[in-house]
């Protein structure tokens, strides 16, 4: 076989969800129908891979020091929405008309996995509760029990400032039906009721 | 957003397959779990892009002029394997012990979009039946209309030179089960029923 194909292929089984075939398909792809798609690939990995870090401020991905949200003077510096993920922030920016200030854990609470306060920012987080007038911290981790737990726990450090602690609804999906939702859902829809 | 990020995963979506949500995830996962991979991936499309082409021989994609395959003396040069793309001669290569020789088309026959045989590259294809005794034309093409229409054009070629033509068996799938199958697989499986 061709060295070249086959470093092709394997490298790029690095991209989540990408097996043999995938790979296969993928390479042979690109090299009989979209040479020019390979280049501008190649480029941007570059580029990105070298210039893209974490934000001092919120630790989302960005090539500067301080990414542009941050930055920006339009937003409602008093509210601070946590995520685990930067790709939690790209959903929301996306999906909705949120206008406040992120902090991204980059992970979640796991102590059995040696990751506590320290390694999600929160110490940085609670720089910014003193230096701005923060008024409400949106617990947007995932409905998960880790992200149950990191809510948790950022709520009791949310009071200990006495900042107000909100948590994104859970229930059922948009255009969900009630006959095919797990039993987590459905309680979590019943018990979280509102007036009509 | 950032510009980098934008364009990676505009760069991603050049990828068959991958939508804007999965290369957001590829673009995330390799900028915060995987940079040495995104680095990899960078190289091995730039190298690839850059030195392989089509062998001059059997056409399938190679660094060099001549693919290693049809440069191993120990191959059989009397018999030749057609198949439409090179995606095929891997997939040959990696399934089967086959230890002939190939000619890929890089298409198949179709004079609505002007591509003839010159386009298959059938005239080098009958310089090789004039160079070297060819006993045997494998025709595997895809089971399509526009392969079979491409398979019984090589046929007529095959005879013209009087090479015994084969074309690959059609019929029930391993591991198939008869009550699935379309009934364009069912009648080819019985028509071409053998003694058992």
């Amino acid at each position: 076989m061709e060295a070249a194909l086959d470093e092709l292929i394997a490298a790029l089984r690095c991209l989540p969800g990408v097996g043999v075939r995938s790979a296969r398909r993928m390479a042979l792809h690109l090299l009989e129908r979209d040479r020019q798609g390979g280049r501008r690939l190649s480029q941007a990995l570059d580029v990105a891979v070298e210039t893209i870090g974490h934000c001092s401020v919120c630790r989302t991905l960005t090539a500067s020091d301080t990414c542009p949200r941050c930055l920006d003077a339009g937003r409602d510096r008093g509210v601070i929405c946590v995520v685990e993920n930067p790709g939690d922030v790209l959903a929301i920016e996306n999906a909705t008309d949120y206008r406040g200030l992120f902090h991204v854990l980059l992970g979640r609470l796991s102590p059995l996995d040696g990751i506590g306060p320290e390694q999600l920012g929160l110490d940085r987080l609670e720089q910014r509760f003193r230096q701005h007038a923060v008024r409400e911290l949106i617990l947007a981790t995932n409905a998960s029990v880790e992200g149950e737990v990191t809510a948790h726990y950022l709520s009791e450090m949310a009071a200990r400032h006495g900042i107000r602690a909100t948590r994104i609804a859970q229930g059922v999906p948009s255009g969900g039906e009630l006959e095919y939702l797990d039993s987590g859902t459905l309680n979590q829809a019943l018990s979280g009721r509102r007036d009509y």
